[in-house]
């Protein structure tokens, strides 16, 4: 690992789509957000819609009947690979905060053996989101010439103090929880309340102001939607963040959030150039790029989206960048399929 | 109260700078955010300097020279006003979760009470900056023909989806302390936790990103800054949280915080116009109108200064607007003077 400490027998999980060219040249990896599983869209054997459901699939924009698509579970997440959640195959224990201190380049490696591992010298495309776009630039950092072209989706080159700030936040409100109990929790005692408090923190800025006036405007609940606690929620926007925290706060494992969440904040490409971003995203090596971005997104804004474009450019790529300006702010890539299936569609149409 | 109850013997803590004069019409009023005190700057019984203290004085944009200016401490605050923390005189306990339903429009109410028994019958101008500037403008709605002017500085005429997520969620935080036990904390049993978690929210969404990219940026702590706890602060933007928290949570009560929270998101200038914001801006009735915002401000976007502007100009003011570049978000109005000082100098000095 970056940070030193080994883990044996790691695992990742993924999924595909598509089938694999003779030639091994139609292969695209994507590389996810923080919290998504490696089930982007449903498949042969998972029916279950995935996350990037209306993206991927037989003539959808990421078309899998031109692609082989690869969607891998970040290492040190939950949902099948190896994480803080696993058991430590030397000691029979579970991780917890003995799993060693993860990178986003570590996840960059680990995805990079798994392409290896199915025989792929050379991605036809790396395509990554939110905190997959800062792994895929470990990634493309590390591997000259593993791509030919990038998909780069509402990311950063580096994390910036909003949002390291933010995702402190979101990790004190865990490590508060009495339940959290410097990871030795169970599921009888579990951090909730700590879980909850992320989740809602990290929707708030998932999404935007803009978005929610229109949506959510100032309709309160109906009465017997309402609880008696004291303060408890009164609008439509409150149940709104409820039921989202709610659906997460048992299926994301605390610890694996923990680990996640840091990886994002450490992250920086000024590290692979010498202390400089721009001479790090200068070196790296693909033939053609695609960068998008949303001017609603706070966490990631367009002017981050804006630096890996002019950087990928100095490095000698085609670049395009497009600015949408989706309401849905960072979250926009997930649901503003027109918007981001109408950059990527032609993008890859034209590879 | 406007919503039920009544509170006996209530007690409204202000300071006053300048002389009133025999003609009693160069008052100013300043109704202040949620946290400030009534100390906005020194004066003769107080000479430590107040929350607005570049702003406030002689020669000074707010120029007590020239003006008797009162800053009163919010009814529901726990800065010398009654509130959740103050001894119900009935019962000769402390009010806690006792304290009645607190709106803004009884904020608004006690302060115009206080500016009556100070015998002026009209302002010169009403000042109110964030959940200040709420309060005014439901006392002008209140209370026809109470101010010649108005200053409206970085506030809402209806809190809106996004900030009262951002409440909701500070509120959370406090509730699902265990030490907040619905109100019957003390001082051994305090909900620091809870406390922490809605300031360093609160700074998060009072400040803006760019301001700290450009303050911050990546710089970590020294060694002997940190501590050994797991996930602990790392960065400089996160021990800067941690300072404002560490120095907000004791200071200010945690129901207060609760009481006037939720008074925030209650507070909808469209309940004085039967239902339409922009019918209830029109009633207002003031000569001249100052309207600030900045262009930074997430919690109380530049949007809804412009709709106070417009409504006010609609209700027959002349309306000067000014929106600044501060890159400090909601608080410039607190360090940017020479901005805010630049607008409101020459607007007070043409009254």
């Amino acid at each position: 690992m970056k940070r030193g400490g080994v883990v044996h027998g790691a695992r990742l999980a993924y999924e595909t789509w598509g089938t694999l060219a003779p030639g091994r040249d139609n292969a695209i990896l994507i590389l996810t957000g923080l919290s998504p599983s490696a089930h982007a869209a449903s498949n042969a054997e998972d029916p279950a819609p995935g996350w990037w459901q209306a993206m991927l699939g037989a003539g959808k924009p990421i078309d899998t009947d031109r692609w082989f698509v690869i969607c891998v579970n970040t290492l040190g997440s939950c949902k099948g690979s190896t994480g803080p959640a696993s058991i430590n195959p030397q000691t029979g224990e579970t991780y917890r905060l003995d799993f060693p201190e993860l990178s986003l380049e570590d996840a960059a490696n680990a995805a990079h053996e798994l392409v290896a591992g199915l025989g792929i010298d050379r991605l036809a495309c790396l395509i990554g989101n939110s905190m997959g776009g800062m792994t895929a630039l470990a990634y493309l950092s590390l591997h000259a010439g593993s791509a030919r072209s990038h998909i780069s989706i509402s990311t950063a080159p580096q994390a910036q103090p909003f949002a390291i700030a933010i995702r402190s936040l979101q990790r004190e409100a865990i490590r508060l929880d009495p339940n959290w109990n410097l990871g030795r929790y169970d599921d009888e005692h579990y951090p909730e309340a700590g879980m909850s408090i992320a989740r809602k923190l990290g929707v708030i800025t998932y999404r935007s102001a803009m978005e929610w006036s229109g949506r959510f405007a100032r309709i309160r609940l109906d009465s017997e939607q309402r609880d008696d606690e004291p303060f408890s929620a009164e609008f439509q926007i409150e149940s709104y963040l409820d039921n989202h925290a709610r659906r997460f706060v048992r299926s994301f494992d605390p610890n694996s959030y923990l680990f996640l969440s840091r990886a994002s904040d450490w992250f920086d490409i000024a590290e692979h150039g010498h202390g400089r971003a721009a001479d790090a995203l200068a070196r790296i090596d693909v033939e053609r790029a695609l960068v998008v971005g949303v001017s609603t997104d706070i966490l990631f804004p367009l002017s981050q989206q804006e630096e890996i474009a002019e950087g990928l450019r100095k490095a000698g790529a085609e670049v395009e960048f497009v600015a949408l300006d989706s309401p849905q702010g960072h979250d926009a890539f997930l649901v503003d399929i027109e918007g981001f299936g109408g950059a990527i569609a032609p993008f890859l149409g034209r590879l």
